[in-house]
């Protein structure tokens, strides 16, 4: 299935200039959104790793679908002050602007191994952010892994040092 | 399982007096996570519905596997200014405070069929909220199903014209 065709172009969101990749449109389509986790979850399925990180909000939307496929358990990464327990935080660049991350501080232990889920990699700023704060922890980055890819951003170049996948490039 | 057994109480947060109940130790257990998800799926399989609306954040966490499950389409509705096409909005009353979602105006058309997932039924507010908002837009309300009940909260007692399931009560 061409799953870009179903993907809904937004012009000068968030802000003139800027075409938004809108994903609703794959997701109200029970096929489209089917084939999105099932190949993200295929590219992942022969590596050795213990949890999925998923950013608020929209790394939820993928992370969470593969960890079930998968059988991994789910950690979600999220805006300050939403997470009820003792946390660990990260500031980072953002394309529009800058923005801080936290994780449960006893999410992950030296050793855990894990990959990042994420709907869209622009700049790579928030990827870049939770491989770091992973490692901050101990845990080592398998891989990341993108429904959307937007190559003109150089996102893989601030990844270098990492696996990377992604499904539909831009 | 004993999914309760999985969930975290924190004291005091967000506010002095509150317990809350944190998912994330429930998420971070790949078979925990798993008969979560299982188990919402299991109790809407038999209703006749086209698509699951699930609100940001935490709600995209169980709507979009539970959405994947069933072979339905997932409906993102969001904080306000998220969301990149035209859309609908509805203010109301939180637990704590007040808030306002939006949903995109061509999600959804006279006569579609949905169920809203979310994590937690506090007092109701946000899916009364969801649910007025998909009527507004001519659609059914075919049930609402959450993780975690708080039956003190009564949020069962505002949604007292719809089919309600739970898993687990506090």
């Amino acid at each position: 299935m061409d799953l870009a065709s179903t993907i809904r172009d937004i012009n000068d969101f968030p802000q003139k200039g800027i075409i938004f990749r809108d994903i609703t449109t794959l997701l109200i389509n029970p096929e489209a959104m089917k084939e999105s986790i099932n190949r993200i979850a295929e590219g992942l399925k022969d590596l050795d790793f213990d949890y999925i990180l998923g950013a608020e909000s929209r790394g939820f939307i993928f992370g969470v679908p593969v960890a079930y496929i998968l059988n991994k358990g789910f950690i979600p990464v999220r805006k300050p002050g939403k997470l009820p327990a003792k946390t660990l935080k990260k500031e980072y660049a953002l394309e529009y602007g800058t923005s801080t991350i936290e994780i449960h501080a006893d999410a992950l232990k030296p050793g855990d191994k894990v990959v990042i889920i994420d709907d869209l990699i622009a700049t790579g700023g928030t990827s870049k952010a939770m491989a770091e704060l992973a490692e901050e922890m101990g845990a080592e980055v398998v891989a990341l892994s993108f429904l959307i890819e937007l190559e003109g951003l150089k996102g893989r170049d601030v990844l270098k040092n990492y696996k990377v996948n992604s499904i539909i490039k831009y």
